[in-house]
Order: C-alpha cells, then structure tokens, then sequence
C-alpha cells in the first residue's frame, strides 16, 4: 500500500535495536485516514476468506482492526493484557513475549465474545517475529474457532514471522513489508 | 443517538457497584458499524469548534476518537498508560484514579504530538465522574493546549462529571445519558 509506505519513509524512525517508531501516525498519535484506507485495503485483501470476526490485541491492532471490521462488516475482539472487572472468572488467556516490553505479557479473551465456530481474521499493527500473532492462534483455538487469516499494517520480513504463519496454512498479508531497516534507511520488499 | 441508547438497553448489563457492562460493543468486543456511526454523530457535534486534534485515554476510547477523527479530518492521540520505549524521555505525565481499576494510572503523552496552539477535543468511551477525562485535560494544559470539547458514548448524569466541565467552560456532549440504573433497567435522561 503506496500511502502507508510513504508515510513510513517521511515520519517512520529507526531508532536501534529492530525498532521502527511509527508513533506520529500508528502507536501513539493516529491518523484516522490512513486506518480507514488500510481498512478498506484489508478489506479487499480478506474479501474472500468468510470472516465472521476480527481478533487483534490491545493496544495499537485497535485502530486498524476496527477500520478493516467497518470495510468488512463483522465485529472485532481485542484481546486485554489485563482482566478487567467486567470479564467473567473463566476466560481464554496466554502468554506471550512481547519484544518492547522486554517482558511477558498475558493475551485475555472471554469466552462471551470468541467461540467455536468462528472464522477468525487476525489484524494487527506489526507481523514481525509473530509471536503476539501466535498468542491470539492460540488464544483462537483455545475458544475452538479457526483462523482463517492474518493481516498486518507493517511487516518486518527479516524477522520472518510470516514463514510459520504460512506453514499453518494461514493467509498473510500486510500493507508495507520492510526488507531491512538501518540508519541508512528503511528498505521496502519488492513484491 | 437512538442507535447506541437501543443497543445499551439490548445489551448493557449493570453489574453493581455502579458499572455498566457494554463488553459486547466497546469495551471488548466493538462494533465497528456503531463506531462509525458515533464518529459522524462526534463530527456533528463538534463541527463548529475549530478542534485541530483529538485526545483519548487507552484503550476503550481509541475506537469512538478515531472515528470522530475520520469525519472531522483530524489525528487523533491515545494517552498511554505505561511509557513506552519509543516516547523520548521527557514526557507529558498526570496521575488519574480508575474506578474500574480501583488504583491510579498515569495518563502519558509525549511532546512531540501535543503542543501549545492545539485547539483539543477530548473523546472517551464513558464520562462518570469525569476524573480520566481531567486528567486528559491537565496533560493538554500542561502542553499549552486549549481544550475546546468533551465527547463521550455514555454518560453516567448520576455522578455528575459534566458539571465541573462545564464550569470550566467546555462544550460537553455525550451519545447516551444515563440517568440511573440498577437491577431494575437503565433510565435514559430525557433531554
């Protein structure tokens, strides 16, 4: 997606150690026209996979998440990384290493919102090692629904999350996919 | 809006303690349809007060302000609660106490998406007692901001947050007004 690449190459910053900080118009300010043109992207990419909800994490999958559920017309779950008061004792939970926290944290999903008979479409803002990703596969399959595809506003393809993804038989897409990134500069994937 | 007071009475469930369960299309689950739908109802609202960005705390307002955003043409900023390691280290910082929490959270903003001249509508999922939303609104004085609106999906008019916003002179609207509730049902205010 021409705009979304753009838009990485004026504002996006490298800033060491594998980050890309997009926060101008991705993770902490967001540009509200850029979402609902990746929504519709989204949209386009997973018209065909019979979706029946979107699942994405909390924080930065909302936003896009709930543009690409707009184009698409079915609703979105986000996972919690903390139970609220409102969720029932039993939930749906796992564990996943989050690589700028440095840390572990949970995925929390109720059982309310995810079952089994769901076709599941994941959207999220980064695919990079896909480990977020794979907390929701399972948090997915834990609920007994089944994850009918993937789709990520920016993709870091040197951390080669899509490989294990595609080798479950999972659609993948993403809007930008970054070959390298250095203080030279950002490289983009040649499709 | 007849749209979100009917879903409310279909599917809000008051769980005590004053806390008005709506996991099913904000709080976890979304609505994307609904959302949108706000976002226009928002961009009516608050069409005449020349706001230049929209303020939200995480995570349950990112959805209605990035909504409000799309139809007013402005970005939209989420508050963090935990400082990320892409927020340079001087921050824009205030404490707030959630009543769903039961504990204070800090409320984050970086400089580099909130300065002084920025005319600031502030959006949210709830107005209760108001106290996220002061606390959205010290960060913006802090940064030089004016504040120009306070939109919120539902309103509790029962712990009475709109009166001191309004005595600070700010246009506050809200898409929902509650007016009680308990076992019994929910009573909307008449307006």
């Amino acid at each position: 997606m021409r705009l979304l690449e753009q838009r990485i190459l004026e504002e996006g910053q490298y800033i060491g150690n594998g980050i890309l900080k997009v926060d101008s118009f991705i993770n902490h300010q967001v540009d509200p026209y850029l979402m609902n043109e990746a929504g519709k992207e989204f949209a386009k990419l997973f018209m065909n996979i019979s979706a029946s909800k979107i699942l994405t994490a909390e924080i930065s999958g909302i936003a896009p998440a709930v543009s690409a559920g707009l184009h698409l017309g079915i609703p979105v779950v986000f996972a919690r990384k903390h139970k609220p008061i409102t969720m029932p004792d039993q939930v749906l939970l796992t564990l996943s290493p989050s690589h700028t926290k440095g840390r572990t944290v949970e995925l929390i999903v109720s059982p309310e919102y995810l079952g089994a008979g769901e076709r599941v479409l994941i959207i999220d803002d980064f695919l990079a090692t896909g480990k977020t990703i794979e907390g929701l596969i399972r948090l997915a399959q834990i609920a007994g629904a089944e994850v009918v595809g993937v789709g990520a506003l920016i993709e870091k393809t040197f951390e080669e999350g899509r490989d294990h993804l595609e080798s479950m038989g999972i659609h993948v897409e993403s809007l930008a996919r970054i070959e390298s990134m250095s203080e030279k500069g950002i490289v983009f994937h040649k499709s």
